[in-house]
């Protein structure tokens, strides 16, 4: 039996992480075995990847380059790290998968790559597989923005790369995940993610179990 | 006016590296502006990119991850130095271009990943750009990899997660590359490498001046 693949999409300071670790907490206490993980990074090699793609000049490689390099370490994630544990009938929840790439390297860049090229890169690195269900936490930029630099304050590597962009690359790429959760309605759910952190797990429960159909 | 893009390809231990040397020394001479490159590796985020995919162990990602991480370092290389060079009109040197992700990546691994894969990567990363003249340079494997080895002796960082595969990988690949050259003998030209250094060197001047017509 194969384990349910969930990912949480959004754009900087939507609180991903925290609800991650949350709906974790909640799954293990329902007797499911889980693991948590997060693109870029969640391998090894990875870590060397996420170095690359998520600190420094945020114009040390052009939107091509970084495209190649996000589908790169997806591609160790999933062959080493989410598809063994589905298989092994464990639950993957996943702080970012391809929408992030899309919405940043193509609503983001304002289309400087086109759709068909991502779609491409789809299908080499990842095949027909798609997460079971897709979490989309909306949030205004400016004020993801400012949660976010607020986090990094405290940070010995600051994680910034994405966050000095100017306030409408965040906005393009806002509208980018709620283009896909149109284009997608039965994957992806959009939840309102400036809220306090419970009621936001508890709207993710209520999701969680009408649309995987659990107990 | 354009500059000339050459790229040398061919096995571990062809003495690529030592060729290009002094084709770049010879065209200097000549008055012509010259710059040497390599893949992996030819820019400073390369040189990372160089470490994970020349080191260490030689299964730790796939050959379709190993593909979309060449095909990022070559994006890279191109638009922050061949490019830039190729339109100040200067000629490039590269030991090494995307031949040798075919002759590895399909050829190598016994084609596990399909050649429309690789087509596909080389369209997204480098578009219509191919080399104006490319060097092959051949040899049996048995002795380039005892060259390889015994180079690598006196290195501290050791670049041999390639070397370190099955001969039968080597002579795959071989087999590629004389492939290639077969598909496109406009482009391509495949030299005995089993000779002395200044022998190849004079076929190298020869079949430069025929080729790129220069006198």
């Amino acid at each position: 039996m194969f384990g349910k693949f969930i990912t949480f999409e959004g754009g900087e300071g939507t609180g991903k992480s925290t609800q991650l670790k949350l709906l974790a907490e909640y799954l293990s206490s329902q007797g499911i075995e889980v693991i948590t993980t997060k693109e870029p990074g969640g391998t090894e090699v990875g870590q060397e990847l996420r170095k690359l793609l998520v600190c420094g000049d945020k114009d040390k490689f052009d939107a091509t380059a970084e495209a190649l390099l996000y589908f790169a370490d997806r591609r160790i994630h999933l062959t080493q790290k989410v598809w063994p544990a589905l298989e092994q009938g464990k639950w993957v929840l996943s702080d970012r998968f391809a929408d992030s790439t899309v919405a940043y390297q193509y609503y983001g860049y304002n289309k400087k790559l086109s759709k068909e090229t991502l779609e491409n890169l789809y299908k080499i690195a990842v095949g027909d597989f798609r997460p079971d269900l897709t979490f989309i936490l909306d949030i205004d930029p400016k004020i993801g923005l400012a949660r976010s630099f607020a986090k990094a304050e405290g940070m010995t590597v600051k994680e910034t790369r994405f966050e000095s962009r100017q306030l409408e690359f965040h906005e393009n790429m806002r509208r980018g995940f709620l283009e896909i959760a149109a284009d997608e309605p039965k994957r992806c759910v959009v939840l309102n993610a400036d809220k306090n952190i419970e009621d936001l797990h508890q709207d993710i429960i209520k999701e969680l179990k009408e649309r995987l159909d659990i107990k």
